[in-house]
């Protein structure tokens, strides 16, 4: 029965805005219910919808004021801007090619930012982002929310420790069944937007969970790809972008790396997996049984870890909320970007100095990062899945 | 991607207050974050502690105002019970031996009352607070927490509905390594109370875990126990009260089970299982993989069903919030216990009518039921593990 | 790449005769392949079938001298005794109701003895089996296969050496689905002779599979059964004995253990499992995984052992044929308990003296007390399920 | 309870001889043990070393006539090849140099051949030999002991019946870590030669354990490699051959595979897994837990099958010896090959014609094409990871 502390500490809440997220999306309402799980947070604005009766009635539902519902998110911005009161950050919620325009403009109005991922559709949109936060001295995280499990810390930790020696091989995964089939053409919202290139990008495969493989090896690793190589198919009849991919990194060190994305894969729901090996052991960690990590040395038997049951690191330690064998999910991960995301915030608008492990949360540089991987795939394969520096 | 519907529908938040969980506490901090998870109702007020220090501290860091937070559970009843906006319901989270008092005190003043297991440390009491709560009319959840997985509320329709055919035997069991030494000389809170009689009661194994067991048998079977046959022993040295049980039971349909219980069993976290065999059929679900099921049947392969990717029955589907292979725990299946009793109290308020679904919440019979098992249980082994009818 | 040494050292090959296991029969065939793997004993002399045509048949095919084909057991037994080149042990695989009267002629003839259990179907032959046995100074080994699984003698040595400090609890089980449905009357010959008591003896599920279960755990504990309280039930309509089996046990350390054994038990195919819960640690095995074992540890993450890639102690890892994860299986435990039972016979028949590891096969007197067993939990389920003393 | 007939049908033992497998090897032992088992040849010629002693003790050790004990294999052929009663086939294993002569050498004496793989050291060599089989009219199999699993070749008719619809993608993998540190350095013998280019050729981990792949991808699917790029690596220093590689590749039909193979792995033993995507299902199995498989279906919760309880394809079932729950492992799959090869060439030799079932081993042209694959991989990687048509 060992607790972390991801608990009851607040004192003053923050507020936060909203754009998209509204009646009939998925994504919106599980941010939303990660932060208030921690309860950091209050949301007080949004713009949920380029429909206003959405926003309205979205709105009304969550028991806003109606005069913070606003009909275009520049709208938002403005007004939020010009409040005394006006919300500490936006969630930015929408589909991918959005995030640019609504991003800038929050920042434009001194407005902190989380943001969905990919960050962008143009890697030279995010690297505009990534100055204008650093120009304007605020705040701006992209919700990589696999990096959020305790054990996945830990893990962290452990290679930067040393524990697996020199990590010489990688092998990351991320399968999903849901577009095995064309989904998009029965009108299905999420299967619509992520195959339509005008909404989602160059990529729809790499794109929407490729680029968690890449950020989650980095995380763990600190590995740095050098060079990729990568193969993207379409295997749906009528689909325009990718549902699956195969792709071979080399990092800065010289280890090596083998990715594999897939929606096509029949029988996996959201298999996101890694292997990391080094010259003394090896880890598995898989986000479908995230409580647990599977620890191989040379010499000794294999391992499984648990969460609360075994000695996390105490940074690690500090992210889980019940003792072991109560299982936390996917809400809990979220809410641990939200509870650092807060924290933070909190602390820099009380003036307050920061440490490493108090911005431990996924922000826009790791967003550049992988509206860059994406495109070096996307490239790579167009010319016949050919060796690419990156 | 198939999602329920245990989402953002509120449109009025009804108010509770808490006794217990205060700082220093556990469980009462779970209770406020399952809650808040959904937003469905807001804490207002509370004593959270006998130390009105510690009630002032959480408060405060709560966000409560000063005059809802009391120095004792009767004066709190008493002013809430008289206030105009008196809070909808209380949260009960102290160590057993309380309960009673507590709830009663928070039906007299008209409160609906949502009280941790077992219910209280005689079956006397329990039976006079599921009385009293049918007198006045008022709602009464005990938080037995597993049943709230919607994985256990599809096993459940699918037993109703004859899929395993005849129920004939049920293997159930839930071990922990927890007390496996002597935790409570070391001044740790959860075990000195749990393991004290005075708090606990008359049993700490059958009494903390083995009530759950019973209480999810009964749950996903509807099979009540006609006799039973236990055994509880106290395996390390200066415990007085149980921390390992084994349990036979006999069901009025003849059917047979076997129950075994344990705080000693090294390895295991948090390890509740349970599997029921029938003439057709058999399933197998453990808590602490609580998104999936094995379904076996005489004529089939095995199966395992995944929350979100397989079909479960609708009312089960509701439970779920995020799509397959995006894992929900313990937090979420505490929230679909809070989530179904704060809809049909509010519907309640509204003079509304409940079907049987909507009243999905375990309740006061449940508790009494509870009880009187961990009644027989040590009154059996206290004779000599012989056999009692219930 | 770690092997044993259960190899290719023979010089001299031992022969044998087998009563049963003609055409039709199953588990003779499993002994004699098992026999074949290691090479260490021939079949030379069979009284395969009471049908003679049969034993002429499988002779036969089995490349046999048809002089040593015999059609009764007793003519087998009195013409081998009389052979200078007499077979050195039979091996006995007939319905259990007939090891008692092949065994006692085997052994009058001055022929050791492997016989399949459970041994008898009375506790007093068992017992007369084991006085003449010792009178005789012949060997008599039982073939409680699951014993020979390299793994399962580590987990021994483990727990005699007190890596789990003193044991306190076992959980050990054995269900199986074959007769979920009364498939003797379909004629199904295993079936048939299994539920019939005229062949079978007193008891069928905990003769045939409990048995197991109480000679792994005495194997792997060396704990002795002081009391015990079993309830056998019948749930197939028509059955005349028990299908399902819950057997609570007191040790003589005052340790504790809960069995269960059933062949109504829908989806499990051959689940003999053990947990043994000590002070300091405990351990999973599962015969359907045989090669690994889950090795808990109060103070340590839970490590999982595998055969071959982990130091095995070094008389565990003499069974280990083939490097780790080259899966060994059921043929491989059972030429483990003839390796041992052969080379120990072939050290007596050269007069050489043998150390307690050489004898590591299971023999008579574990034949007897599994017998007791099965008629102490018959007495007690009759009884009403009551605590007997064993 | 199902059982094949994997059994005791033998009428006639066939003789075979054998190359290498002296005291201190290891595989010739498994071999020798896996046709004991099914016990359809006898060995009885052999020249177990180059070291004449050791042929010499291995031989008595055996049993063998010392005039069938030979020093050379030349001599063994040519004097084989003059009986009357020469050996009906011998088996080959060595080193992969020596394969080629020693094959060649055996079918010029008219004898059949069982030969480990890879085949040959150069893909001329390889074709060779099976030009020469053909001509010679003999049998000439490649024990490709993984295709021998029961469970492998239900899968191989499912994906032939269309169970899976048309296949899109292969996810196939072996990794190990037993090459994890220069283990050639201490001189261990297996890794002394699998890590020489003298005696193991090209490659070391594609050609030991990435030829298994290309092996099993290619039995299972009967896809046809149209194009690779294969990047291999040697992660540990002072090694020669490669220790790790990842391979894409490309079908006949369109379908896209991604392999991996590895020996610095840490924490595998012997990971062969099998993952196989198509329009309609897709399936898994591991050879580390062979009796089992995991069956996707894009309409059905996810089945796992169970060799014995499931109902295989009859050709499949036909290679299970045992009931489900009752482990077969690697024995089992290498004696199915012997199995099936030793009634075939006893058919032959009899002068009956063969089924297709009949002819179920891995024969000459399998090693021809995988030793084009190793080369193919070799050369694609030395180029720099670029593609080539195959």
């Amino acid at each position: 029965m060992i607790e972390g502390s991801a608990g009851d500490k607040r004192t003053k809440k923050l507020t936060y805005g909203m754009v998209g997220g509204g009646q009939g999306a998925f994504i919106g309402e599980v941010h939303r219910k990660s932060i208030a799980l921690d309860g950091k947070a209050e949301l007080v604005a949004g713009c949920f919808s380029q429909d206003h009766q959405n926003t309205l009635a979205t709105g009304s539902m969550l028991g806003l004021d109606e005069d913070r519902l606003y009909a275009s998110f520049e709208e938002m911005m403005t007004a939020e801007g010009k409040r005394d009161d006006k919300i500490d950050f936006v969630v930015i919620v929408t589909p991918n090619n959005s995030h640019f325009t609504i991003a800038k403009s929050a920042m434009e109005n001194g407005i902190h930012v989380v943001c969905d991922k990919p960050l962008t559709t143009d890697s030279g949109d995010a690297e505009e982002l990534a100055r204008l936060a650093k120009e304007k001295g605020l705040f701006f995280c992209v919700t990589y929310t696999y990096t959020g499990y305790p054990v996945v810390k830990h893990l962290r930790e452990m290679i930067a420790k040393g524990d697996l020696g020199d990590i010489r091989f990688v092998n990351a995964e991320y399968p999903q069944e849901w577009l095995s089939t064309p989904l998009e053409e029965s009108g299905q919202k999420q299967a619509a937007w992520r195959t339509d290139p005008e909404l989602t990008g160059i990529s729809n495969c790499v794109g929407d969970i490729g680029s968690h493989i890449e950020n989650m090896v980095s995380y763990l690793t600190g590995l740095k790809i050098r060079s990729l190589c990568a193969r993207l198919d379409t295997f749906v009849k009528g689909r325009t972008l990718d549902d699956n991919a195969s792709i071979m990194v080399e990092y800065n060190t010289g280890a090596k790396g083998l990715y594999w994305s897939s929606q096509i894969a029949v029988g996996h729901d959201n298999g996101l997996r890694v292997r990391i090996y080094g010259t003394k052991g090896s880890i598995e960690w898989s986000q479908e049984d995230p409580n647990y990590a599977k620890i191989c040395d040379l010499d000794k038997p294999t391992s499984i870890i648990s969460r609360g049951r075994d000695d996390l690191y105490p940074h690690a330690q500090g992210y889980s909320r019940i003792p072991s064998g109560h299982p936390e999910g996917y809400f809990e991960a979220f809410a641990n970007i939200y509870s650092t995301f807060c924290d933070a915030l909190g602390k820099k608008l009380a003036g307050e100095s920061l440490t490493v492990e108090e911005m431990d949360f996924p922000g826009v540089d790791e967003g550049v990062q992988g509206v860059r991987f994406i495109e070096k795939c996307v490239e790579s394969s167009k010319r016949g899945a050919i060796w690419l520096e990156f």
